[in-house]
């Protein structure tokens, strides 16, 4: 028997859908580092669901193990669950300026000021965490201050990427550290995680800069007032706005809850440059011509409280649209906002707006790499062992196809679930079992308490709505003191249907009579009699099946 | 005073968010011809609806004056209502065969055989009806015998290109009578009704052909079984996948009802050219090599219900997907099914399958007419008055600027919602008032009788679920005999909200006592009392609103 030999595990922990995107835990010997908090937006299938947060069970049950957890990045997928997370496990986290200044401010407004402790580091820098050393280093994101990880550890090291593209003309002039990439290329990568979002798509990621030229091409002939839309954490994006405005002489409001903070904390950091004299309030807009304004919004996903959705159906307390603006959807939408996002843009066309939102105009650039950024990233690195993250099951097929083709071998490529525990040694790697993770639905004040039985009756209540029997009967003899009545909702238009509801009571009185003359006292089945009769009465007359729900008050 | 000047009107009845897509009436004098009569499928804030089909209204109360329905091609959105409409209205149907036979197969399926008298006329005939002399002008689109129409009125020419692309080699061989088109342009059009579904498209739209040369580069590849989802109707599709087949001797297998239907009505009418030997079924599918079978079949928009997503789901009776499967989906996305689509593609991947399904790869064209074509149309037509059709706002709004490019007077152009009335002399048009239209909603048995009350309860109940408060009530005193009860589905789950309930139940007492201290016994205030004090509180506790229904039984 040889040396036991040293181990480091990787176990990503959050996603919907997509894979190790949200929360990623790495674990060597009693030692847990974790990569990453970030919340994630319900699917269409998780009705009345506000946001979903990775399951941690697994960090709470080992949370004297767990050494901090490291920020890649200030977007709400990857920093949002913190909130909640830290309620639960309240460790030291790690990040850049930018990312910790927009936590601070989600943390403020939950009333969590001062509840975790905050370590700043720059682009560069290299920090202990536990038997972790971890260095920051610097990559283009569409947020600043976005760092790629290298966690040293006594295994080898671990790049995780994070989000990130290879932009060779970033706005801040600030590109990724392509030398320390290649340098820990050379001297040997154990692992590397990379990010699959874009894995799709051919080629190259076009530069950030080439939005702020479509935007001077749009300003150029732009005759009235200008609005954009855009994330709100689009720092880049809000400073090649506010760029083009000062050129061309336009003053700039910022309106919409969320980008006026960004806007705040990234000016008050210094991550946007503000020319004197551009910004100005959003009630002093009226006080110029229509050509010098320029207006920055929320609402590019066509969300519906946002303010450019309130605008585009004239529903906005302080905006309204005019004939003659020009409106730029600086943004694609997110799979499943198709929709909203066209409704909007039909309502801004039908207000008479020029409205410039197609992808190739130019108005909006992915923050994620492209194949060709992809292999770049595998062949500056050289990782021994790859596993593709942060994309949905068909990203990471490719992702993989993607290292293949640059020489990873096949059998040292790993996709893997949720909850999956990848080990790797000096020499292998392997799928070792399983921890619990996935995803806790918040509700409201309630985090993990609407399950599958919820969500179930929520969706049948959706779809053919509900009915509900209800019946007074004497607990002695079993004969009906009062009703039965029926109230619907969502079933039928109830002042059309006196009928289909007059024949329904006399289907439950029958069922009830026959029970009594049968003997049958049962309530629980007593009520599946009501309801199999019932349901077979109303699919016979209206094809339809609400969820039929037979109340019975003994007295 | 003048004569009275001639006019004819043109009126979009049907779409969804589209205008002018599955309906239109034209209207001279006392006589309407109605074009197509299309169903629509649901938006997601529908709930529990099966299909939409344009609000007929207009046409019912003007019966008298319907001279018949003119069709333009196969498709769901301009045939499917018909089966609703000739209940109402039962005119004579003119359409080419194909479009007569799917029609056909559809009325056979709801009983509705020989109830409706079909004209049959091949593409190149005129038909005279009523005072409508109406051309059926050979275009290609994504079905055979689809059809332009040129209906000539004593006003003038309307021409309406149904869905068209201009594919210069199409499967069939079958080009868009271009010379047609160009006679009626020299002739003089007086409206050009066209096809606005891809107007945000610049260029020109691919050739049908090019699928069949990728589906040959895929099938020189896969060493295992092929199966291939597209749309049931796109015969072009189906036959080049067939073709392409028995070029590789593999044996080809049809799943999926409306698949196997379309396959058996086009091979019967001639649309379909199967070589001998080639189909087999699909119980004979494990008598051959996977490398000899293709298997096609619907599901390429990852509805719930197909047999593509039945087998990425391993939930299909006949049929699993085998570790080296090649899966192409021959189809985009209908804006709405992108994720569907994609978790379908994902599951597919699970179960080890190869699936081709990116746009770049060749596999999927689209059936409409790109900005060029559409240029093109126009130039052919030399059309006094535009009228861009068939797509949501934007896109008419993207078409007008189109026809402006090409010379189009801007006052000549007319943007319509459905129910507008477009009134047409030689010299001039205008918007001459609005008629009834819109959409009926249809939901099961029930067409129409699902309306904003009904909808807006099933989406109220999908988000925070139901509480129901029963309470048995003396009817002399105003005690209580028996409850409050309280019963929720879809708010909280129960087991663990004991404690919640009871309190709920609490101050539902305390409200009931009060109400007869102070003498109240008026029911609506009492449960407006109850739903008020008990909204509060479960926000307070929860922040979720559910459904409150308070049900009050006296004896």
């Amino acid at each position: 028997m040889g040396v036991k030999e040293q181990k480091v595990s990787l176990i990503p922990l959050g996603g919907l859908g997509e894979i190790g995107k949200n929360m990623m835990a790495v674990r060597y010997g009693d030692n847990i580092l974790v990569i990453d908090a970030g919340l994630m937006f319900p699917e269409e299938d998780m009705p009345g669901i506000d946001v979903v947060i990775p399951d941690i069970s697994y960090l709470v049950e080992n949370r004297n193990l767990v050494r901090g957890i490291v920020l890649t990045h200030g977007h709400e997928d990857h920093i949002g669950a913190l909130p909640y997370v830290l309620k639960q496990i309240n460790v030291p986290i790690y990040g850049t300026g930018l990312t910790l200044g927009i936590l601070d401010g989600k943390l403020k407004e939950q009333n969590m000021a001062g509840v975790a402790k905050l370590n700043r580091v720059k682009p560069g820098d290299t920090v202990e965490i536990g038997p972790f050393r971890v260095e920051f280093i610097r990559v283009s994101h569409s947020i600043p201050d976005a760092v790629a990880l290298a966690i040293h550890t006594p295994v080898g090291v671990i790049l995780h990427t994070g989000d990130f593209k290879f932009d060779q003309t970033p706005v801040d002039g600030q590109v990724t550290d392509f030398h320390r990439l290649a340098e820990l290329g050379q001297k040997g990568v154990l692992v590397l995680l990379s990010d699959s979002t874009n894995a799709e798509r051919p080629g190259y990621t076009m530069s950030e800069r080439v939005v702020g030229h479509a935007f001077e091409e749009v300003f150029s002939k732009a005759k009235e007032r200008i609005i954009i839309a855009s994330f709100a954490s689009n720092v880049h994006r809000l400073q090649q706005a506010i760029t083009v405005a000062h050129k061309f002489r336009r003053k700039v409001a910022v309106v919409g809850r969320s980008m006026v903070n960004v806007v705040n904390i990234a000016a008050e950091l210094g991550y946007l440059q503000i020319p004197k004299d551009t910004m100005i309030e959003l009630d002093e807009i009226d006080r110029y011509p229509a050509r010098q304004v320029v207006i920055l919004t929320t609402g590019s996903q066509g969300e519906p409280m946002s303010a450019l959705t309130r605008m585009a159906l004239s529903d906005h307390k302080r905006l309204e649209i005019y004939p003659g603006d020009t409106v730029i959807i600086s943004a694609t939408p997110i799979p499943g906002n198709e929709k909203m996002v066209a409704r909007t843009i039909d309502h801004l066309f039908r207000l008479g707006a020029d409205v410039i939102y197609e992808p190739f105009s130019g108005i909006h650039v992915s923050g994620h790499p492209s194949q060709e950024e992809l292999k770049l990233m595998i062949n500056l690195t050289r990782p021994r062992f790859f596993v593709p993250v942060h994309g949905e099951y068909r990203h990471l097929v490719k992702h993989a196809q993607i290292a293949v083709e640059v020489g990873i071998p096949r059998e040292n490529i790993f996709i893997a679930e949720n909850g999956q525990i990848l080990e790797f040694t000096r020499k292998k790697g392997r799928v070792a079992g399983r921890v619990t993770a996935g995803q806790v639905l918040v509700d409201g004040l309630g985090v993990g308490d609407v399950g599958n039985i919820v969500l179930r009756d929520r969706k049948q209540l959706s779809q053919d709505g509900i009915l509900i029997v209800v019946v007074t009967i004497n607990k002695e003899t079993g004969s009906i003191i009062a009703g039965p009545d029926i109230v619907s909702r969502g079933f039928v238009y109830v002042r059309e249907s006196e009928e289909l509801m007059d024949e329904a009571k006399v289907k439950v009185r029958n069922v009830l009579e026959k029970c009594q003359e049968r003997g049958v006292s049962d309530w629980a089945n007593i009520k599946a009699n009501v309801r199999d009769v019932l349901g077979k009465y109303l699919y016979d007359k209206t094809r339809r099946r609400p969820m039929i729900l037979p109340i019975i008050m003994e007295i």
